[in-house]
């Protein structure tokens, strides 16, 4: 046996919660590949290979793995690829034993992947790069990053192209030439027309093939949580082509995944457009959120309720009603990062010197506000040396185990640079991949009684249904609260103060006026 | 006869139209002052008096007027009061022949001043500060400007509040200890607690009265247009007073002016909150037009019509459809003040250091945003030095005569830096108060029959139902269009360039593509 097949034998791909899957041997790869090739190459159904199984090629997987025929039975055969790699191996074995990789909010998800599998077979994964030959449509779902989010405002954001690069042109290496390339992935506008097609056509060159090649754009826009398989189903889309064929055979498709009906496709006029949209969709919300941020600080120094008062604006429907409140931070994949994408691509592939300033100084706002809840912790506290805080919730969104780019990461790594230990608690999830040190305890009452202060940073329903007793009673005297997401009510916090703890909130200037704080 | 006499009998109140009052003889404003004073007293209706009859007061007092009893008859006697200045004498005036002081749009303005005035007999104005005196209800609509609206993001703003002071002081003076000041001018936060209220009690000490002065906050929202009376009497209000009693009052009366059965009134926790709530409205809207500024500029170097995508992004309410669109500028009374407002009462009312940087650089691009349309059209004419320019709409708004801190007016200035000549025409006004200098011609044909180049600068319905026949038909070869308000379509630019005009668009980044500029 050769050495580099020993060395996969004894190398395993990891889940985050921590279940490890051995990378196959050479033999079983090729068995494998063979298994997956002939179902490719024998199925009636057309072919949809989604590339990347992540948050998103997961779910859309089981979604166009459900698509059924007006005759009731599926529509695609359904190949989800991954990496043979320790990060990537353990989605395609899970899949293929029926599981879904991810925990998720939403019921429906874990059901779906199992009944494809297990019941409909029409729904598998692989590491193999040989399944784009027989595939109708390859729905492109790889990650494309920066290189360091943290720089906006401050330095020129990065992008490494290079994985994204070497997975279409694995897609070009093999797919036919009448094959739809939907790239999903949020990309720097301008990646379909500049990167994409040309890789794909070199790769067509390589092979002789006369043809254009087929390639669309479809951003996707999933929304963890429980309803994570309708925001892909029922929701409004915006896909546009590189040519009058791409464009149609991507409508066609999607028609057969989403509910046009009710959400009627849009059509952009060319890629970067739709590209753009994305990018700018996300850049919103997250000016949104820095803008508002500044008048948490405002509002404070006020006395204001800071929450109260956007309510009464979000009344003027269309105009005011996307208001963001006050709060600890931004969190998860996209709105950390998609204006970085715009502004590098605006350099990189437009040659423009337009400056989005505002759009990424509102990023930079919004990746410092997790030290606002700090600045007022160690208000309270007398300062955070030595002392034990309890983090409550380390996901960036309610009631789902998501943890990525959460505003707690920060949050904690400043409170342990202050000198304080950190207890972290989370109902919805025990595991932290970006900081698996810190031990997530469920057992909120045992973290409460060994602590000195603690910030809400999280709205999970455990907290904000909580009554005021159940704090009373499971808290030391003199507990620090810090209430990063509208979590307390004015009752609460007036009974916590009345017994003794001292308690500040994100946006509540009404409390700070009242003297919680003292 | 006394020499200030002779003088006052000498001046005249020049209206914006230019129509003039002579200043009223010592004699004649005795005679006035006490036939108002007779009726105030001796109406049978609780008396409402407006202090400050500019655009909001006006239309308020009018709204006032019509509240009608149970029984039909007008429920208030209603009492509009300016200052006798050349500046302000004129507005009394016109009320008092039973006219509006102001064009407006909104066709039920006039003649409800005119039945209120004439008929009902529940109208009439004056520049006597006596009628304070029988006043239920004080309503203040005084204007509070900042000194210098160009430095948002550069220097600190400044507030002279003397004037308003003065105003606050008037009515101290006389104003009984039962009734109520509802401020409804949009101040700094703080200043009906710690401006208003303080002057009122200074005076209140000064007379003997031992009461505590009913005052409250209930910020407007008026919006010029053909609903003008209406976006006072059916929508939203915020409002709240400094104690009970006052919030009281002001809720009372509120509800006989304000159709609150379909929009609820809210009652901030205080004054400022509720004062809070204008700025941080305002401000709001002011940094969603400069947030979609700069992605204009992207769209623009990218080969997109942003236009486009902003629609396609719109379909996600609740989230995403209060979205900006590409334009000329930001005009008007409010959005280019308020968020200085909002800076200045930080330091000087609170002694607060918070800054609101994103706030006020948001101010600055907005201020900035004319210049846009200038580099377009520099650079289609290579130059400006010498050319002669059609600035198409001077108001800020499409279908009103409104010039208030139009962008026009910026950009003019800038277009006359550059050494062109500027032809200006609206279909809605032919005066700028701002500009008396440059006549306003209504004759589109006429203007356009003798420029170089034009900017399209307001939205008014006379452009954009202009056909594409009736631009080519009146304009000379070669002329150059900068559409900055998505007036023209795709089908008429295409027509335009194909005739030898080189165009371009505000956020037009496809016709950019498609070369419609050379």
């Amino acid at each position: 046996m050769p050495a580099g097949s020993a060395k996969t034998e004894a190398a395993f791909s990891v889940a985050p919660d921590g279940q490890g899957f051995a990378l196959p041997s050479r033999e079983d790869l090729a068995w494998a590949e063979a298994r997956v090739l002939a179902a490719a190459q024998t199925s009636d159904r057309p072919v949809v290979v989604v590339q990347g199984l992540g948050f998103v090629g997961t779910a859309v997987a089981a979604v166009v793995a459900q698509a059924a025929l007006d005759s009731g039975g599926p529509r695609y055969f359904v190949i989800g690829v991954d990496q043979l790699t320790p990060s990537g191996y353990w989605k395609v074995a899970r899949i293929n034993a029926g599981q879904s990789p991810f925990e998720s909010p939403d019921p429906g998800l874990a059901p779906a992947i199992h009944a494809a599998v297990t019941q409909a077979g029409n729904l598998c994964a692989t590491v193999s790069d040989q399944v784009y030959r027989f595939a109708d449509v390859i729905i492109v779902d790889v990650p494309l990053d920066v290189v360091d989010r943290t720089v906006a405002g401050q330095a020129e954001p990065q992008v490494d192209l290079a994985p994204f690069q070497a997975a279409i042109r694995a897609i070009g290496r093999t797919m036919r030439a009448g094959a739809l390339v939907l790239v999903e992935t949020t990309v720097p506008t301008g990646t379909t027309e500049k990167v994409v097609l040309p890789i794909l056509q070199e790769e067509f060159a390589r092979r002789g093939l006369a043809e254009t090649p087929r390639v669309a754009h479809c951003y996707e826009r999933v929304m963890p949580g429980p309803r994570y398989l309708d925001s892909i189903r029922r929701f409004w889309r915006t896909y546009s082509g590189i040519d009058a064929e791409s464009q149609a055979q991507a409508a066609e498709f999607l028609g057969t995944i989403i509910d046009t009906r009710a959400f009627p496709l849009h059509r952009a006029a060319d890629p970067v457009a739709s590209e753009l949209g994305k990018l700018l969709e996300n850049s919103y919300r997250a000016a949104n959120i820095a803008f508002i941020h500044e008048w948490t600080l405002a509002a404070e120094d006020l006395g204001v309720n800071l929450y109260e008062v956007v309510d009464s604006i979000r009344v003027r429907r269309g105009t005011h009603d996307n208001m963001r409140y006050p709060g600890f931070g931004v969190g998860g994949y996209c709105l950390t990062k998609d204006s970085l994408l715009a502004q590098w691509s605006l350099k990189h592939l437009f040659g423009s010197d337009v400056q989005l300033a505002v759009t990424l100084e509102a990023l930079r706002i919004n990746y410092l506000m997790p030290r606002h809840a700090l600045d007022l912790l160690a208000g309270l506290t007398g300062g955070l040396q030595g002392r034990r805080i309890a983090l409550l919730g380390v996901s960036y969104l309610a009631e789902v185990p998501d943890t990525r780019n959460s505003p707690s990461h920060l949050f904690v790594q400043e409170l342990e640079a202050a000198g304080a230990q950190v207890v972290a608690h989370d109902p919805c999830t025990r595991l932290w991949p970006e900081r698996p040190d810190i031990p997530v305890d469920d057992d909120l009452d045992r973290v409460l009684g060994q602590v000195d202060g603690l910030v809400l940073a999280t709205p999970h329903r455990a907290y904000r249904q909580r009554p005021a007793q159940d704090w009373l009673r499971a808290v030391r005297p003199g507990t620090v609260f810090v209430d990063a997401m509208n979590i307390l009510d004015d009752d609460t916090a007036l009974r916590l103060h009345r017994a003794g703890h001292k308690v500040a909130g994100v946006g509540k200037g009404h409390w700070r006026k009242k003297g919680f704080h003292q």
